[in-house]
């Protein structure tokens, strides 16, 4: 695919977990930086085919490691809270991005500057979800330990598949990213990484104070919300399977070349996509299509990303 | 001071530890978050008063709270590399910094994006400090846990002033600022955050790769790069005294208004200077006006900044 040099499209990319860390990972650095450099030889492919490019990826093990450490460590450093311990995976996981895809590029002869910008996401304090936590994050603990970290620290603790207890946080709805300036300024001349797992989840205070928050922010929904405030002309999102599927897992499985919305709200409504995993997924691209009616999704794996952009494979969104 | 808006003075900022923590603090975000509001308001008014900024900040005790977090735990998830937890400590303090910043200029109804770029800085892997490794990082061991680190990891321990073994990495000189292009981009619409803890510590292999290697970079040093490359017109190292001092601390101790660089070197030989704590300052402020003898460095406190930019304190640098 040639594209116009002077104006080429700009497309948003969200990383799933499979793009950072292979199941059955022991979560070593080590691990996750050889997972990411085959990562980052996708995204150099598709750059190179004439795309301007900025790459949202999720965190979930990575954070969950990092409040791990902390919780156990608490006896000798304070623990760090959940926002905290966002940024910091932003950082880990932005390294080991920017470093590999800058590599991949000089491999290229092509001389793009590549960066991690630290992102917020404003979440609103009103959001239901904070009603309801759902996502599990840290250590697991006894019931005894678990009704101790309720009423110490006001955490809401759930028992999680016969394994124990654990501590589960909301996840509200992405408002606004609060670095988008930036990420606009960056995008013409550099690959820019943002919004890393959803972003850094803060709530705005009626002073304009931005204040942290413990909550997870779907990464899948921030990039629909980066992909639409930045005007992207492609939401491509990135997963394990290179089609959506119906009655997935079931004999009568149906891999899909194209949705529009109301295709896909009508599957939704027949419970086809898992909660955490496809449904988030699919809400994004809708939203993205909805917004944009002239504009497309995609979602499909890593590795079938280049050949869906040519419309070989993958599940193309759009509005009708 | 009224500054040529058209054209205003570019500012490299180097900050402190004591502008992130205070002393005896535990190390805890809430607290580090309490000092980042001050400094914020220090420096949204230098902005005010018409300069360009980026800002590069100390990160040796949370590093080392990051670090000691993951020995803590090492039964329970894996030891992240030393080049991982600079990573997350750029994202740690970034935010904090970002967040406030971005306050602080609300409040004086100016619109002005702050963000943090991740930022790797390439060191030689042939530098004489890798022979001699001198900074103490993470936990304490016992001298036979220390002897089987030495022989399992390779790592440099020595004994800490009768309290226990310690690991000890090298501070390599900061060669090249690896995400300079994408500061530059972003320098004259944005406050920049960059180089944080010096920068993520990465040699560049004959192939091109970078890799993080087990480092801490001297900030001062590595902003005195910044401003170098990034062609600042200003490096303002603030720390916690408003001058520079020779024979600091005794009955004849001399706070100096000025320095050339003839003056500074004939100090340093006298010894005047504390290794790791003014002396970096004082040969970050030195290589500045050596290569920019047109230009000036200034070494102040967080507080006195607003008074040294208008000549009022500070100690001033030039080059003659």
């Amino acid at each position: 695919m040639i594209h116009n040099i002077e104006n080429p499209p700009r497309m948003v990319i969200a990383l799933g977990g499979n793009a950072l860390q292979t199941k059955g990972s022991t979560g070593s650095a080590a691990e996750q930086l050889e997972v990411v450099k085959k990562t980052s030889r996708c995204i150099a492919d598709i750059s190179m085919s004439g795309y301007e490019i900025a790459i949202v990826h999720g965190n979930g093990p990575q954070v969950g490691q990092i409040l791990l450490a902390f919780e156990t460590a608490s006896d000798v450093t304070p623990v760090m809270p959940f926002d905290v311990c966002g940024a910091m995976s932003q950082g880990y996981i932005g390294y080991h991005l920017q470093k590999s895809l800058r590599h991949e590029f000089n491999l290229r002869n092509k001389s793009v500057p590549v960066v991690c910008l630290l992102t917020q996401t404003v979440v609103d304090d009103a959001d239901p979800a904070f009603l309801k936590p759902t996502k599990p994050v840290g250590l697991y603990y006894t019931e005894e330990e678990a009704k101790q970290l309720e009423a110490e620290k006001g955490y809401h603790m759930v028992e999680d598949s016969g394994r124990g207890w654990r501590r589960v946080v909301p996840s509200p709805e992405p408002k606004r990213i609060v670095e988008l300036d930036s990420i606009k300024n960056l995008w013409n001349s550099t690959i820019v990484i943002a919004v890393g797992g959803g972003g850094i989840p803060v709530i705005e205070r009626p002073d304009g104070v931005l204040e942290g928050v413990d909550a997870v922010i779907d990464k899948d929904l921030a990039s629909e919300r980066l992909a639409e405030d930045i005007g992207a002309d492609v939401l491509l999102i990135l997963t394990e399977v290179d089609k959506v599927a119906i009655n997935f897992g079931k004999p009568n499985q149906e891999n899909l070349d194209h949705l529009t919305v109301a295709q896909a709200a009508q599957y939704i409504e027949e419970k086809q996509f898992a909660p955490g995993s496809m449904l988030p997924k699919v809400l994004a691209a809708m939203r993205f299509v909805r917004a944009n009616p002239d504009k497309k999704a995609i979602i499909t794996s890593l590795f079938g990303a280049m050949d869906a952009l040519d419309g070989k494979t993958g599940t193309t969104f759009t509005f009708a």
